[in-house]
């Protein structure tokens, strides 16, 4: 579930970017008494996100009194399902239109895209996360996105996670030193994460109590050994190049996580259309 | 030129949701006085679009006194170029990077693919152009990648091009009755187009007074048979599951220009990373 | 139409304005519960504009409970007629009528004089425009305002039409240079217009394939000759010093538009007032 | 003085609403280092107000750098004369000009008529003040206006005076009974002002200790009546249906101030002009 | 009454403030139709303050289909009485906890401090009022609070209200020079009071027409000599280190007003809990 | 450090609550170019805390031409002390006055209250922190005044801790289940706390791999059997009526941390004043 009080506030600038000063093509030609339905067509297969809690939420903005009918989220479905039926004003149908098909196609691109990806490790205890590489503006979306593809988060923003990067170890010292003064800082109920390019630094990890490592573009050799280190004392994160080729190679080295900046940067927009009937 | 004044605006609410309430991890480790000097760098071959006028801006935002060397737009570059080098307070930069990086990655995405469209043209008199399928919240930036690309824009918005479609037709009863309630009320100092999906309907517009014509979804056969009709007395647009493998058919049938969504709703994100040095 | 997402929030800002921490006369005399009737009364002649879609949602802004039965757009009434008629807490009631009347007095006052010059010209097939010369925060509003009065609407920013002056042709070297540089950018969306002020660049705006051309300031008899050249060819604009004494005048010389300044900067403020009945 | 920092939020919106979202004409053509020079030029005679503290900041919003020269408030000057002199990027400068005098022309305009009336009475010891009947968005503007024109400011908002109106008194039961009901809330901070339309009222004002009275249309015979009853006791305020005309008659009825709700909702424009040079 | 349109803005920045990305343990663990009660609870003697007029608006804010019964404000309640009762779904219940609670645990505690300033004048006639020493950002909450205890408000901002002290006194040259500069400025809307330090101050003051004096840190002797100096001819408002055990003595020198910064910036929260039932 | 481009947009605000719709008083008197001194003088022994990151900030947004001289943060001083020295226009000084003062007075007591805490336990290996009872729109500054007085924080939004309390446990069915539901949601950047309010609720967390518990309102001997159960394997929190004279004692027991509610929503205000110089 997003906050909808505050995807109210994102979808409103986002109408507004697109209105401009108004629809005048609509308005010169429909009478706001003038009804109507519409439906979202996929025209393709895809995975569902968003139709209920966004699209719906986009004509209801337009105009209150539009009735929504949505598809649940997570649904894989085909070319020609309808995932949303909209009854009301045309002119208002017509006003809603772009944006709710701009951000669900890329939503369900995003659920799409990350369900591949769990597909391929379904059996393997592990979690596909995302990372903070996702549309300026978009993000509480599209990890919500990722979240119905069968995926999770990575932190949501810089305060609500540590992530401790080869910049901050080399100005705090050691990794010791740059763990010791985030946890000086840093309240108690996140966790501390440190990046680690090679092994050596995992060992020195697990001797500052850190809470996960994120394993840095590491080969799955390299993966194993630090599994074999640390697994069960820390969570181990691999990241770093992963793509749909080789996901399940690096899942089965036995890391707790995988984290996949493709799932939010790259997944392509699935293709919905709007008609009017 | 995008206008700063506008970006400003935009690119301070893509940095308050990256900010969260801190970045904890830097602020624990760095002094604000620290200073130190970062990169980016292409790792793969691109067209650059924003690195002056929005990457640079991110982290002048964060913090004026950071300076920045920026690659001019619109150049192709290679794996390894630098494209923007930032010096400043290593807390700044950090906290700036994200946000810059995801930013560019996209802009550069969607340059380098309208270069592409574009480069297939090149030598036709005929313009590539975009479409209102942008990223919600991102429009600005993402049609302006889009000039750097070659491209040209479409319609910023609602309210800034007249675009008849067939809802719009099928309300007014005809193509005629919807052109003259749309010149009833539209300024005169924005164009009239309206969208074709058969032949009767380009004949039905040339007796209408129209600026351009979009030919939706036609065969080859069927554009070559509008230009024949109309070149020359209106615009022509061809639309409608356009790629680059049959841009330059496309093109080739004369039509004045090719509208391509795909340019922003599906351009894959360019890799960039950021160095500290 | 105004668009109501966009009215919403600039009437928020304007009832903001002038509640500063509250109306505190009201509220130490009325109790929310004492509910009440009020009427807007037209003190002389006037056409009305925004009583419904203003004045209306300024009310209601103030309480969705508020009853409203407004008169519609357009229509010419006299003094002593009832334009709106508004029921509910009259705490209430009374916090929205500044608002409400600042505003109606003022688009009423421009629908009446936009009415006034398209009364002048009414058997002839012309436009009465305004210009951008609006009151600052009031665009939507006052252009809406034109359009009840019989008039149409010029461009409503800096980028929905292009309009090429003095200054940029001075820049650009000539005119042919100037609409070259902009069509090389502008979306082929929005017309190109050039600002003439002597024959002679009529001419040339001929041989340069624009949409428009703006005679600025010209006499009748030269405006008779831009008429002779160019009719039919480019939409014939002429701006400058008009008023209601000269319009006819200057219409009959067989331009399609006029573009008045007056419209929004100088309308008098009709005069409306609210009773407590 | 008006407040900087609420003025440059303002600005800021008005400059959005008239961008758009760019001003493609001048972008297309000026390069953002081609400086040059522009003034405002009055058209007409006129009372200057607005020049350095609104146009110089519209154009140093748009660009921090360019240099503004402008004539002190208050100046009676003629036609011809330069008002305000700016250098900088043309491109910055034509994007500033519209908002720039949009606003200066409407505040020239409201202290050019509020020195009309101040001259009127300019030999009495009496006072032109404005109302709330003001452009809603403008208000410490237009006000700002009034002063520089020679007149005072009535209350701002709704919270920073107490005016007790008919519909007031009618709701309490009496003049008495609403002063005592408004005493137990307002702040001591504030004067209480309660409206009197007969001369009846005024009497009973004056045993109820109020700050000041309104004397809300009453002829000349009626407020030398109240003159004569309250002078030095509580401040007399004449109000409605007040101009040019008759404002040194109702003036030599001795009141203490005179309001006018034209000084804001009824000057015209005034007449100034932007060349480059 | 406190102003709704202007609450609810308010109040919706708080609760985005306690939002952050949303509250993932709830959103974990209910769905959105568990409905539920909860009670807010008081744990110990206070006056209540905001029940309904701003707690009920938060739980409305995160869902208006929550039902809430509040107990009116104003009322002195003790340890175990329900002051508020709201059902909905338990998600939103707990999403609007913490805010609703942290808002009116610090509204009861000033109504309880400023009634218990209030009972120990309640037989004379004087008033007890607030200052500008309100938390930033919650002063038309704070000062709702003030009066709803038994206090009265001293001005809302530097706007509605004018006081002259020392440094403008300095500045002036003298009281009388201070005041006329003022009075050429100053909306006759608002009361002048002057701050006096010494009691030829309170002297000079009276020459010079102003409407209040405020009596800084005097001693309860020379409270007393100003009192037969000026009692009647103008406000006299003692302040500066009133606490519970003086105020009294201080009331008794016969002063119009007391003023104490200690209502808002020392009151402390009272102990109100949630619980769900 | 707080982020500064946060906070700007926070002191803005208040500023604006504060100005209203300009500062009469002194705008009547300075003129813009009088400049002076002004000093903040400690009223009291306190711990410093914003000196330099928000009441200097608050002269600077007012305005950038101020100079400001700062004690840093974290320093205990006395009486008399000067903690602000400020050089600029005089107009703008008492412009940002009010608002620096009501902010940085808050941010010590906080600061004093949190250093008087840690103080009773300096000599244990245990954190002081705090909560989410903060006032509403300034918890990014009130936990930064928590650190500076050398407590740590907790949470900062429902968003970066997941903390299950009764009612989740209560919906789930049992711990284990909550705890489940959550990790399936939550980021694993953030830590599993829950809270407990019995022994045995201590051991069914043990059980399921959670981060910390929070012991609820626990005696000292049952904090000590928590401890004696789980140090070393979660983290232990206590909290529930904890002041000053219990929490030494509290301490003792051997918990990790101890949340204290006080340090924000009680701690008194520290007196400090500005003076002209």
């Amino acid at each position: 579930m997003m906050e909808p009080l505050l995807l109210r506030e994102i979808i409103k600038s986002f109408l507004i970017e697109d209105l401009g000063s108004g629809d005048i093509t609509s308005a010169s030609i429909f009478s706001p008494e003038q009804a109507g339905q519409a439906v979202f067509v996929a025209k393709e297969t895809m995975v569902t996100a968003g139709m209920e809690s966004v699209a719906a939420q986009v004509f209801k903005l337009i105009n209150p009194q539009i009735a929504c009918q949505a598809i649940p989220d997570g649904q894989t479905i085909t070319a020609g399902q309808t995932v949303l039926e909209v009854t009301g004003p045309i002119l208002d149908l017509l006003k809603a239109e772009r944006v709710a098909l701009n951000l669900v196609q890329r939503l369900c691109g995003i659920a799409t895209l990350t369900a591949e990806f769990v597909q391929q490790v379904k059996d393997l205890p592990i979690k596909i996360v995302d990372t903070r590489k996702t549309t300026p503006g978009l993000r509480i979306l599209e990890k919500y996105a990722v979240r119905v593809g069968g995926g999770h988060n990575h932190r949501f923003s810089l305060s609500d996670g540590i992530l401790i990067k080869d910049n901050h170890i080399a100005a705090a010292g050691s990794i010791k030193e740059a763990v010791n003064k985030v946890k000086n800082v840093a309240p108690h109920t996140i966790r501390i994460e440190v990046e680690a390019e090679k092994i050596e630094q995992v060992e020195e990890c697990l001797t500052c109590n850190v809470d996960a490592i994120l394993l840095d573009n590491m080969s799955c050799s390299a993966l194993r050994q630090a599994v074999n280190m640390a697994k069960g004392k820390v969570l181990l994160e691999a990241s770093g190049g992963i793509n749909l080729d080789n996901v399940r190679m690096i899942a089965e080295t036995g890391v707790d996580i995988i984290s996949v900046g493709a799932l939010t940067h790259s997944a392509p927009a699935c293709d919905i259309s709007m008609r009017m009937s």
